[in-house]
């Protein structure tokens, strides 16, 4: 559950809508055609640019900008640790009973390529190829999140342009210029709405999660490769301590 | 046939017509001399930025972003742990009667290459050669349709500027200030279509394909290699499972 | 010579200059001053921010985006096969008659080394450096004219920004604001055409010819070296046709 | 303590407010509904790009331009003369007494690699590791400044949006449109003044910082490798001066 | 003496000058807090983004771009082919002689390195280590005049949006709307013209002298290797001759 998408979002909405009703007028700022010309190119536009199923994912990738959960990562350093001390101690073999109590399907992978004795570099290399092309799936999402937050505007601006020659038509009835020239703002209004405080902050939070995944990754993988190479605990530790500020480098010891 | 592009071009024409039509005016939306500045500009830049043949190719790349097929990448995971298998049974020479059954003339070149019992390092190299070049090729056609998005808002302001520069002449009959000044809006808001319902996304569903394609050749090279390696047919769908989603690596098994 | 540049802005001329003489008051879009302020200024940027060398070399760098000829990737691969063919057959030394015949300067520098028979690595490292720094040089040209395509529009807004501040001085007699107006645009005008139908699109000009003769030099690179290893004619035809699409790979066949 | 981004804010403000209040008016500069809209969507909208923890860190981060201390290089260097003279002459070991006299947990952890009779290649690349995620950690301050520095004018135009259509309905009080517009506008002058004088210049500064302390730290892995491969101190001094421009390539000598 | 920035500076001024003057109202175009919030604001932002160091070399390197002085790449090809020659007849200690004849400290360096002995690798990386730190330190003047380039203009825009929001006060009185507006676009002029006149072409200068010199150096440290590994006169030429256009390249001959 992530608390900051939340809160960002309610307050953005209240501070906007407050701000409207404060002024006046609120009302006015509800108007479904011009919803439908912003909303609508936006989405047409972006089913063009992606493929069926990449549009259709769109919903699971702004629930994964809520719900998604990072690994700690000093709990990756303290498992590591355990594991060069288990494999120091017992040998490789003892780490199979590790593997069960383990979720991430990535640390099972290393895991079991440890158990069956593989050679640290082309443990190395299979999980680098593994975190290779998943930073090419986890792009995806940012950047269909990034092009609609290019587009909203786009299609805002364009049924601006749209009302403003609708209203340059009559312009003897000086007073239908106001409502008409407010109209025709509205759908850039709600493009630069959904743009920058929809969008574009989102594809943001994919890309801040993405980059801890990659992260844990390859901590995971350095610390993988270190206890195949038969590294003792301490060393360990070490390697993974650059990962991870300096404030945040408590003394982790061997709890198994 | 991409069902994506052509819902999202026929629905984005209907959003945006229709909310012309709702308005009112349509007629005066539909404008000659002001669609020749915008496109015939546009097209005369293109003709100038590219050579003859790459202009002449933009109906092909048109067409291309609506007819492409994707290669399926649990098929090419099926087809490499297949020839694993008939690898290890038979020998590379048995592989020979694979070729005929294949339509991809990069993978009827793989397989030839490991039939020629060429050397795993030697297939790798050939086969990135062409990837990378290949690469080159394919990025021609959308630079094309981003030249063309780019340079078709830019066509449609030149049209408004000399539309406003007309206008501002005869400011004396004010009656004629609001139809000028709409014509002159005709322009821009012909390229901002063009450009960010058309080109900009049609540019994008290159890319998609284009990666789409370098990575089943990707797959191809690497798949390839396992096999001209001799690696056993689970270790190939180990290799070949980093370039999926864990969610659709599926157990696939030897069917031959 | 170039035909698609020629006709580009011949057409891009005529749609625009008949677009203003269609809606009228075509001797309002010729103002000297107004043209002196946006290509002025745009030249003297231009002068500050290239050497004099690279500011003179501006009409012969437009002269080739309009003359220059590629050579033809076919014929290229024909050649090498060729050479491998002789080399095959009669030893390298065969090859210094072929020199005589070959006008490019980077061919004959190449063929002379293999004629005395440099090693493949070294000729190819010698053959990239050259590439490298003739990428250098090319670039230039292409920077040049897309500072004049950046610049040409910011100089034209300043001309309007003047414009302005002129035209807003005297508001009291309304009949000169509009021609006023009118005149501050012009040099947006000239900015935006200039950049839009010639700087911008000749710079990609420029581009695509300097990276079809790269390709052509790094053709010839692979080329010799395949020849300079002993390859023979067929494998070096397979290697050459990495380079080319498949639907252009015609069967090239030894014709000496 | 760094001066120059103090003496930048005071003056900055005091040119801007001073230009307010010589041009009259300057209490309507001062609206709280304008800035909350402006600020507060700026706010909201980096809370949903990122995570909790990056989001509280913003103060510590903007205090981090202001009290910083960059390490000077020519002490580096004499420091890394003195151990190199004290290693020839000592050995590695007598470099254990200089720990102490060491702030900076990298050149500790440097030197007691050093001490511990490590490699040269091995500490290097431990070095490498932590410079690379160090980087890392320094760009996400970096880039919440940029972020803020492009959310607030987005904002600021929204803002200005909702006042113009707020506007556009009462056209027919021509008193009020003056006061209104310029209400309006006010969110948008919040917006720019906010990214153009602090958040931008602030990640601007962040990079310099960050810049100058990867240097130091490049500097440190040079040279307690020179060390550890026994370079002599004439050495090892050549070495580090590539970091330093020619100027400032003061004469070093063992101070030791 | 960049003859090309005196008279790009010049003329550009003239030209935008000249076509105030002839608009008329020169006086209008000459109003200190306008010129005090563009410059100051410009100024304060540019010492909060740079370090103090950094912010006072600005006149140093705007001298620079006046002042400095490309070495020739033909005479550097001369002394390469000087020195392999001597280098094959006398040895490389009868270099020493030939380094009191040289101003550059770099070449000195290098001469001095190939004097002692050294290994050509030893003296490669040396001197790439030094050429790529200069490059990172030539990079920072670029930067200053960018960001000045960059912030001019949106402090211009703040201006603007001052003096519109003063103006929009009292719209009760119709005269001076138009002076008021005419101050408020001052500013903008100022941040365009100082930009695209002064900053950005500037900042473009460095960087081309910063690509001259290192080029320069990239020669000197080929050739220089060239002669370390023995290299006779006619190979360090065709080297050499890699980094010169074709028509530049003059048959080179020893002078010694």
């Amino acid at each position: 559950m992530d608390i900051a998408t939340i809160i960002g979002i309610i307050f953005g909405f209240t501070v906007i809508v407050g701000a409207i009703l404060v002024g006046g007028g609120g009302k006015m700022f509800f108007h479904i055609p011009s919803l439908a010309i912003t909303m609508g190119g936006m989405l047409c536009a972006t089913l063009i640019h992606f493929s069926l199923p990449q549009f259709l994912s769109i919903f699971s990738i702004i629930k994964k900008t809520i719900v998604v959960k990072i690994p700690s990562q000093i709990e990756l350093i303290q498992k590591m640790v355990n594991y060069a001390a288990i494999n120091r101690r017992d040998g490789a073999l003892a780490l199979e009973q590790e593997i069960s109590k383990v979720d991430d399907l990535f640390l099972v992978k290393a895991l079991q390529m440890l158990v069956d004795g593989q050679d640290p570099e082309e443990i190395r290399e299979l999980m680098f190829l593994e975190i290779q092309y998943l930073q090419e799936r986890h792009s995806n999402g940012k950047k269909i999140l990034e092009f609609m937050g290019a587009s909203a505007p786009a299609f805002g601006m364009i049924g601006t342009l749209i009302g403003l020659i609708q209203m340059l038509r009559n312009l003897d009835s000086p007073e239908s210029i106001g409502s008409g020239m407010a109209v025709a703002l509205l759908t850039t209004f709600y493009g630069a709405f959904a743009a920058n405080l929809i969008f574009i902050p989102l594809a943001g939070k994919l890309g801040v999660y993405s980059k801890s995944e990659m992260t844990a990754r390859e901590m995971i993988t350095e610390g993988i490769c270190a206890v195949a190479r038969g590294d003792n605990p301490t060393a360990v530790r070490e390697k993974m301590h650059a990962f991870v500020s300096q404030g945040s480098r408590k003394e982790v010891k061997v709890t198994i």
